[in-house]
């Protein structure tokens, strides 16, 4: 070839394969529809989501799945919202011992009351899981629902976090409200499962998440009824009913759901067995963990931490999951942070 | 006036009561819409429930309830489909035991299987709650979830009624059946609150109510979620997990519904607090008793049955509650009947 037909021809490769790469970018020529999960960075994480909706609910794939069946289940504490420095319930058990302390005066000799008073938290939870249950049974029991729900919603209200000084209804992660909605507008049920009390999310769950308290699992006290004056009540007891943690929480699904989910949110090994259970059922399956690694913007803990993330790194890792890396897969954390 | 005078006013005014007599039963101009209850017959039962849906649905109507709060409850037994001779869960049971007899020997001696093995019903039930229970957990507890399901599902497609000669999903009331669909239309969420057991409704309640088994609240055993050879199961314990019956349906409602429900439909004393805690709520509530007074197409009990209707029917008086005379306000009971 002579030269000069030599630099012609490279420059055609390059212009085409220049013109190639716009057209691609461009995509098809029908309009981009909006992005379903705009706080998401284009990555591994957001794929594999778009891309599992994609296959359970293409009509004729031999992966869809019918809308009935599209049950989505979600962690609440450190999956939807943020966990540190302590679980939210943690701090709202504490106001309120505070605000019945002056009932109780035998409290200022009574641990772990004594130390919680003085905010000594070391010094209370030296009593161990017994101290746990004590603080929780005089500020989760002894009144009836509706009194509760109503004490739950007034402190959710004004209860603000102490790090950020924001309600604790506004430390939600972005990024996954817009992950609800998305699977809810593919015909998705969207369920919690969480340590947490069911009666204690149930109140702001609607409002915050878009989930029905009756779509709500969680933790829970005995309840009984009773007719105080022939006034019907359900009175909650200080005694344990059941804990929706680790093991408990399949075994919540199925008491409440009755079919195995085919998706399942969480970012501990207290949600590993849900996982589990997500990820053995027949078809497809989608199981996610948050992996807490941003210490900027939120908190950076897995392995070593209480309730942390251990074991369900190495499951996730084997048994091909998503792990969202929250430090580069969400563009957003919080919606009050700037842009 | 004149006699002619006095004449001609009193025709003006029958003509004009005639006439707007015409006009009201003609309603407004446009063509009513079909029966949505085609199996009640006219009358105070049927008019209740039509009347209430339409207080409650009607935009701006001071009675107006958001469409996520119309949680319609049913219970079961004698509510959606018959209970006589016996409620059908105990023909499931004997059904099962017979089935397991060859791998227990020790039923040949053992009561209260010794005794319901020779068809001895009376000598069984010398041993009184706890034979039933013990009949309970010998046939329901030791397997998984999964395959519980699967015993259940091939048992409801083949059992039939031994006075009808019918499936027992065929045992059905169909004036309940149109009940659900129209509450369903009007935006109503149905769930069935029952003292049967929840994982044996489940399997069928979709197909046969149109409910889902996140809908369905029943009575259960302990479930642990264990992994067998890595694989996860949810294994079924013979222990008594929660009683949804009398003053367990409120509990079981707030435990898996967490709100108060708009309306209430039972048949006996059982369902009694299910429907006070649905009528204690503020706003408009309707509550329903079933009343089986029709020996020939179906069973005629009340006050003197076990579990029975006895205090619910004088409550219902007083509440100004709705009681459905079977004979009288069903047009046909079952499906199958000739019209």
């Amino acid at each position: 070839m002579k030269p000069s037909i030599v630099k012609v021809f490279a420059l055609v490769v390059v212009m085409t394969a220049a013109l190639t790469d716009v057209a691609q970018a461009a995509g098809p020529a029908k309009p981009l529809a909006a992005d379903p999960l705009p706080s998401w960075n284009d990555g591994a994480a957001k794929t594999s989501i778009l891309e599992f909706v994609a296959r359970v609910t293409t009509k004729g794939s031999p992966e869809f799945v019918p809308p009935a069946e599209r049950v989505a289940v979600f962690d609440n504490d450190g999956t939807l919202w943020a966990e540190k420095p302590m679980p939210f319930q943690a701090f709202f058990a504490l106001d309120r011992m505070k605000a019945l302390a002056p009932q109780h005066p035998e409290w200022q000799t009574q641990e772990p009351f004594a130390s919680l008073l003085k905010g000594d938290m070391k010094a209370a939870l030296e009593g161990g899981e017994r101290a746990v249950v004590q603080l929780l049974m005089a500020t989760h029991a002894g009144m009836t629902s509706d009194e509760f729900e109503k004490i739950v919603s007034e402190w959710i209200a004004t209860a603000k976090h102490p790090k950020t000084g924001r309600l604790f209804t506004e430390m939600v992660y972005q990024p996954m409200l817009e992950l609800l909605s998305y699977l809810r507008a593919n015909s998705f049920k969207t369920f919690i499962v969480s340590g947490g009390g069911i009666e204690f999310m149930r109140p702001w769950s609607e409002r915050v998440y878009g989930i029905p308290p009756e779509q709500v699992i969680g933790s829970s006290i005995k309840t009984t009824f009773e007719l105080r004056d022939g006034k019907p009540v359900l009175v909650r007891l200080p005694e344990i009913n059941f804990v929706d943690d680790g093991p408990g929480k399949p075994v919540g699904i199925q008491m409440h759901i009755g079919r195995r989910p085919v998706a399942a949110f969480g970012n501990s090994d207290g949600d590993l067995p849900m996982l589990q259970w997500t990820a053995a059922g027949s078809g497809p399956r989608f199981c996610l963990f948050v992996h807490h690694s941003d210490a900027d913007r939120e908190w950076a803990y897995d392995r070593a931490s209480i309730g942390g993330l251990n074991k369900g790194l190495d499951e996730a890792r084997a048994g091909g999951w998503t792990v969202v890396n929250m430090k580069t897969d969400w563009k957003r954390v919080f919606a009050f942070e700037k842009p």
